[in-house]
């Protein structure tokens, strides 16, 4: 058998890769990147084990990647931030989708089972800025 | 060289085929439908000559296929109806996907090219129930 | 009514919209890109109305699109060629997608109603180079 | 710090729900199953740390979810089995999607770290079976 932590990251990764592979490639302009945001994170937060996503789309960096006239590009994991919180039997497991080395990484930021928090304070501290919509920190 | 017309309708066409194809399978329940509709018709109406979309996501519908404990389903064309309005050079065309014969199918509903109409009045009154958000109707 | 002539594009249009809004994002590399432009072809040839589709992954490109160490890039339009030829009430569309000043253009190379040509010779000749698999010329 | 065995469960998530989500919804026919099984595992197997991706669509299935005129229907998990493995530093997990009382459930299968196994025979049997092309049990 997995253990409980085991199966709780394989449920966040499981988000990760839904959210991504979802809108990868949606029309996003800066007006409409308020509702992307909140579809997204309400229609994966619908999945089990989810409790809560964080999704921050750049509008400056969305409005850089708009290099034709149409006004509009495809949504990328460059333009945007993903905070996750998942649950599953007692593990909370916490993930950030961020660029590093100009790539969008998806990374476990923390691993707590029952209390035994499995990440360091540099992790933890990546998680304590305030973030509008739902709250992966809550 | 294609008339504006055909332009005009190969324009709606695409943009049908790329909200059904790129938000079919979204996870959706009845408390994330709104943020999904909302995200659907802004995120088309991004595209160039697309100048209103119309999303409605039928609760009932989705309650009725949420067939498993997980209280969410995927989005599929059975579950919305939308519509949309095209204009290029000119020639306003209307489109409504909805279902037939229990198969939601796309279809164009008005081609008007510079006052000359493509419909008929079955067809025109279709569009002439309100909708909430953006008035493909306008 | 729309003529069928302009049905014919809308249909034309839907499966564009459809094959890139489906397939845009999935991971690709060059010894995935065969496999890849086989389903694309094989999944909108599905569709009602479309007799030909065909798909070319340029190699180089996506080689160039590769820009970390996993070694592989996701699809966009800019990748690749598409063609399609579709067919309704004997009118018969040929579509194109290839990159204009750097853009991704999805447009009408020719609308054909029962013998009565709807395009240029320029158009024309661009579908004449041979090309590998489902052969839109035909 | 999450552990490597964490880390490889949250990779294996990630391709699971990449693969759900990019390809559910894809016009699908018995005729078309073959090309869309290879791109899916293909695709898929670009992504970091997966080593082998084997997708089975079932024809029987296919066939009977075809309600329409239009002869195809679109992939969703019920359509399909999937079973992948990942390695992530010296860690291997095996996961299967499979229906589980009529909803497609993606799970572990198995957690190999170093030597010490976290699965039980009853699991590790699931896998002995053979499977075309890529082999997940290899």
């Amino acid at each position: 058998m997995a253990t409980d932590a085991q199966q709780a990251c394989f449920e966040a990764g499981i988000k990760f890769g839904s959210l991504y592979h979802q809108f990868a490639g949606t029309p996003v302009s800066p007006s409409s990147a308020r509702s992307l945001e909140a579809a997204m994170a309400e229609a994966i937060e619908n999945q089990p084990h989810c409790e809560a996503v964080d999704v921050t789309v750049h509008d400056d960096r969305v409005a850089d990647a708009i290099d034709h006239e149409n006004g509009y590009t495809e949504l990328t994991g460059s333009l945007m931030d993903v905070r996750m919180r998942i649950a599953y039997e007692g593990v909370t497991v916490r993930t950030r989708m961020e660029m590093e080395d100009g790539y969008p990484l998806m990374k476990l930021v923390e691993v707590v089972d029952g209390g035994r928090s499995g990440s360091g304070d540099a992790d933890t501290s990546l998680d304590a800025d305030s973030s509008p919509g739902a709250d992966p920190n809550a």
